[in-house]
């Protein structure tokens, strides 16, 4: 039997999801473009997930831009502001996903990283001054939850410094789907990004959220899909899966919060009886339940993965998507820990099928392979 | 029961893909990128998939870039060449589909349209003229086969003048697994776009077929996905789906092919019988069998279709992707119909679900629909 802590990198398939698979509903595919019976029964299922899907995010159907991941959103968002509002500075978090970071950094315009504190949350003073320095139109790039260390950022606050100063704000909201208040902190986003296969939706499905329902910008050509703005016949089965994935994890989102909050508390007291050396990045901040780092300095994470794998506990290091990259986690590095610190990190993340016991399983696991690796208690 | 003549929007969901959307292998899906054994497994389904795909293409597992989309493949390709060849020049084919003339009419670089014959076939003096007046590296846009017309481009002759001139070859190849010697024009093309629902894959998945294998370039910015060509997490069911929708065509072909043709000839028997005035654009041209357009001067496609569609036939005016946009087919204008004949045409395409009965009852309600609208026989 295996358990499964990396629920940030991708969380299972939801039953929801595999029943719609198994479905007769599910055979019915076809060109969602196409005038006849069989394209608008296509078109009409897109249309009930994007319903579906604008009604749990409390937004308009013209909000929402199916794409074909996170990544693509990030990008695509990014894109949008550049091409329609005229951008001419970017303020970003050092902590962004490398989706979001990789992106600015593919652009010619300014960009200017914004101070945080060791927590990793934005210091707003800062970002404050940095707005009252600069010309021309700014985009705030700011994720919700951090996919590393489960830091929260004050959208809420955020927004009203962009306010102050007519700047544009992009959460990357993709670990925040049925957590917190996304769905209020959405209202004060001109742009957000969510993945489907973080909710127990299918891998290859994004949402691109745009608040501007009328400037079209564009970064595939070809047909009209998506109001226009992304060309390509749609992940029809893809879409349909997000909306079933997004209600039944909002429908259950109290229950699973509450036993995310038992599980992470059981984490944390069990890590610090374990040992005071392993370090909880932002473990003083306003943090995420469901997502935790934890550093063992002088220890290789990878030996730590690749342990817990063989004794059936799936963890990671950090970001799935950085697996090809070279170096340690730069959202630690940014945090002011050391290379020994972060070559030592391993991140935990639940979601919707964990339990206490197999919290305990990872400790009794964690106990002998630091006793193995000779780890200073 | 429904008669479906549009598989060149998109074919239905095979039987083989639908029994892995029933089997056990679909539920586990996980980040192909995380380094634990759900992720490894996932990745190791990815692969396999990408190895089936290129033994079928005969070409190697690094050409292959999995996409959303056979309109992000066109787009992708063309992306590709401008940035890691330092095109100057786009000579293309003025019936090419939307997904690339869109994509070339949004770049600053010389464009240029070759002459095709009055069946829509590239005239290849013309190319060669064309070619030997330009400076500057060139890219050649010539689909195999046409989404509306069926006419096949002849790939291995264009792909000889391209190479005297040095020039690279882009042949869109959507509607062609497993039709024609596909696999083989392949092997002369420098790039190539295949979409896996127009074989009975799922809608959403597409590839980029790149003969360089070494240059890198990137749309999307973010994760090392596809050999670091797109970032983002990989749709790892319809890249499955994908290599079991081509394994399970091409399997097939030469039973699909012969029936196919044998559609064909009854279709265009039967026109000829029913009346001389419908047109057949590029009949006497090299055509594939599987597409075909009739055009009926004077009639409303629209009205055609929707009597069709209440008839329970299936069948569209043209490509599906096109529907969002105003005007008749960029095809039969460019191959010298006047609007007339353009706004009466509908696209009748087969796939590995027709039969000949089907065909008849298709003459039936389509003699009863031309008596009703007064075509003059």
């Amino acid at each position: 039997m295996r358990i499964y802590f990396d629920h940030a990198a991708s969380s299972p398939v939801r039953k929801q999801v595999i029943d719609f698979f198994k479905s007769e509903n599910f055979i019915d595919l076809y060109n969602p473009s196409s005038v006849h019976f069989e394209g608008q029964k296509t078109r009409a299922k897109i249309n009930d997930a994007r319903d579906l899907i604008s009604s749990l995010l409390e937004c308009n159907e013209e909000n929402i831009v199916f794409t074909s991941s996170g990544t693509e959103s990030c990008n695509y968002v990014i894109n949008h502001a550049l091409h329609s509002e005229d951008i001419e500075n970017i303020i970003y978090l050092p902590t962004e996903h490398s989706a979001v970071l990789d992106t600015i950094f593919s652009k010619s315009v300014k960009r200017l990283p914004c101070q945080m504190n060791e927590n990793g949350e934005i210091d707003l003073l800062n970002l404050d001054s940095i707005l009252a320095s600069l010309s021309g139109k700014t985009l705030v790039c700011a994720m919700l939850i951090n996919n590393e260390t489960g830091i929260i950022q004050p959208i809420i606050d955020i927004s009203n410094v962009c306010q102050k100063y007519g700047a544009l704000l992009f959460s990357d909201m993709i670990q925040s789907i049925g957590k917190l208040n996304t769905v209020e902190c959405l209202k004060f986003c001109d742009y957000a990004s969510f993945a489907a296969h973080k909710i127990g939706g299918l891998p290859g499905t994004g949402i691109a959220y745009l608040k501007e329902q009328k400037k079209v910008y564009k970064d595939f050509f070809g047909g009209e899909q998506e109001f226009g703005r992304r060309a390509g016949t749609e992940n029809v089965s893809g879409i349909i899966a997000f909306g079933i994935a997004m209600e039944a994890c909002i429908d259950a989102s109290v229950y699973e919060s509450d036993n995310i909050t038992h599980l992470y508390e059981h984490l944390t007291e069990g890590i610090r009886s374990i040992s005071k050396e392993i370090i909880i990045p932002s473990i003083d901040g306003n943090k995420e339940n469901s997502i935790t780092t934890l550093i063992f300095p002088g220890l290789k994470s990878e030996n730590l993965i690749i342990g817990m794998d063989m004794n059936n506990i799936a963890i990671s290091a950090g970001a799935a998507c950085s697996s090809g990259k070279i170096g340690g986690s730069h959202v630690l590095k940014s945090l002011n820990y050391d290379i020994n610190q972060v070559n030592g990190a391993i991140r935990v993340s639940f979601g919707w099928n964990n339990t206490i016991d197999q919290v305990d399983y990872f400790f009794k696991v964690l106990n002998n392979l630091l006793k193995g690796m000779n780890f200073k208690f």
